[in-house]
């Protein structure tokens, strides 16, 4: 999966972090099927919370955009997010006896705070380009990780999080969101953009996030 | 129209500038027809642009809930203006010849700096609730007079203005937006809003964007 | 004065709204001496408060910056500004019977409103770079402006705000502000800062504080 | 230690977690003289990194108060960190041969990502004292083991850190940041504090920042 131009480049730039991110146990074990259920839905709280900040994250986007179709997409995917990515994590919990209150209260992990956190601050501290290159790694990874797992995954429990990420939806989304990240490296950096003198840090913060991702995962094999 | 508990009581607070501003002499113009079309067309141009920072100021409102349901209805806000309410102004300036990416460069008229800046800064000094209190005068008394010229006028050139916001959709926005504050205002100050040391500095809040209404109208009537 | 390389491209760019600003009617009047003393109060007060929004831009700029010696600079300035500048005017309305926290409560005038808030979401809506260039206008062209009268007037009863200005306090902080802009850029854009895709924006940011300075000369002038 | 009224209520209602923070064993081996060097430099870097987001914070502070003694103690307090606390690290380090770039350079632990963040956000997310609610913790404790430890420690290596918190310049600051928060807490929630409907979360806030400096230790014992 490419997404776009710019997203090859940084995730070629953060070496074997990206493997360490998508390839990592906990992924392995959602599409053989073995990943404890406990660790999944410990997971899928943390995961929850997450979600609320990531959206707090993209609506932050929304507000430092210069155009009016990057708005609209901003816009589009928060709504995404909200009502329609957490559905999965709301309907899976109440299968289990919590409902959406309770998981917003969800005491949230070090490793939940750490990324999301960090996420939000690059949006505060640097403009649109430093908030996205913080964003993408979650966004165009669990995208990756979708379409791979949905094409070679078999039999497994975890189906319904494969398809929410791996189907039509979220990959089209994947697209949109490659796109605006392309358009915003344009309009910023031009169209040399790896010698530009921001190139080092903007590939130090989707760094950062990938390392958070792996200790997300991390966390959530420890129930 | 009240819309709920606190937007009555802070438009009490706000004295002579309310009707200052919800019977100015640019909303009778639109009213009664003889608002003269060139105003029309400077203020349509300036509200557009109003209404893309006023959008910022709802995503950074969904960035400032603390709980799911207001994140929701910020998101559906934000989505309201930018893929709903904006379509009148684009479809009204098309018809002119100003397509939308010419619109989103339009200048900005003091009034509209003045008045876009002050609500996104009261979000980025306070809290929630003192961003709600800058947002409140422009929604809720685009309501209140949408409704009464819905109710009152006859024959004018400007019914599509009048049907957006005397409509049901954005009577509805009003409704929730309204239950939106009193939910806000009940996890923050408590039952007895007006005693809360607070309430001075929201009053002042609200009462100072209700001015900056009237200067954006005073704009609108200066092609 | 050129204040480092950014600034006097800025200004170039900036056209015949310069020279509007930094020899506007109220600046001339502060040289010869005539400007009558209840405009210089009414500019005064406002623009404490001016200075309170103003000095809150600088704070932002602290949590934007991406090495310590740029926060320490921020954080100096201000320092220069809450606890030197403001003396001025702390010190002059006291001699009319006003005290700070009078002052302080001040109500703000639209021009007033308009220029501190824009300049404030300058920072919110992009990175450094974009907050410095709203902020530069006032602070360098100041310097300018003081320099200059203090070559150049006679006697006048306004010597104490030439001297705050053109004194080599405030031009030793203007020469520091201009290399603080300079290596923002250096480390942004790289050296054909005026080729990046960026260069528009920035020049249309100082373009437009500049000719907020000049309504807010012509409000001091109306009191 | 009290200073003030607030921050006694707030530790209170923190329960075990201000003694797991305020005893930890990284502490105990400071008063001690125990800590291994290799654990303080660990910790010394971390805490440089740490001590330019809390400076960022302090300076997001500035930008949300509502009077102008307010600020000025906020740009008092980001001067004292970036100009005077900072130096102990930058000299200790210096010793060891690494320089203030290099320090300025570390790669930030989990621990240290996930405490700055937290409280930089809970600035972003509400008002001045939902931030200064988040900074506590780590202000006025620092201030209570340092006065503890120059009080009860005996011959110890780490006696520059003791008198660094212990001493009357820290301490005055402690005082004077618990005279900001009881003055941001009757202008907000009024004399009866306790039963503010934001008093849970304020607590929470506090409780979150605490157990993120029992992190904070943690990781300086993980060399």
């Amino acid at each position: 999966m490419s997404y776009g131009a710019t997203f090859p480049a940084w995730r070629a730039a953060a070496g074997p972090a990206w493997d360490a991110y998508t390839r990592h146990a906990f992924v392995a074990g959602l599409g053989r099927g073995d990943l404890p259920r406990v660790a999944y839905l410990h997971y899928l709280r943390q995961d929850y919370v997450f979600l609320v900040h990531f959206s707090r994250a993209w609506a932050l986007a929304a507000t430092k955009c210069d155009n009016i179709e990057d708005m609209r997409l901003c816009a589009a995917t928060l709504h995404a997010l909200i009502d329609d990515e957490m559905r999965l994590h709301v309907a899976t919990c109440a299968a289990e006896g919590l409902d959406e209150a309770t998981l917003f209260a969800t005491q949230e992990a070090p490793a939940t705070l750490a990324y999301t956190r960090y996420v939000l601050d690059a949006g505060h501290a640097g403009d649109l380009l430093d908030l996205l290159a913080a964003l993408a790694p979650c966004v165009l990874g669990y995208g990756e990780i979708g379409a791979r797992l949905l094409a070679e995954a078999g039999e497994t429990p975890y189906r319904d999080w494969i398809e929410t990420y791996g189907g039509p939806g979220y990959q089209d989304l994947c697209t949109r969101v490659g796109g605006l990240i392309d358009g915003a490296v344009a309009r910023r950096l031009g169209p040399g953009m790896q010698d530009s003198p921001r190139w080092a840090s903007l590939c130090d913060r989707f760094a950062t996030a990938t390392r958070l991702e792996v200790g997300f995962w991390d966390m959530g094999l420890r129930p």
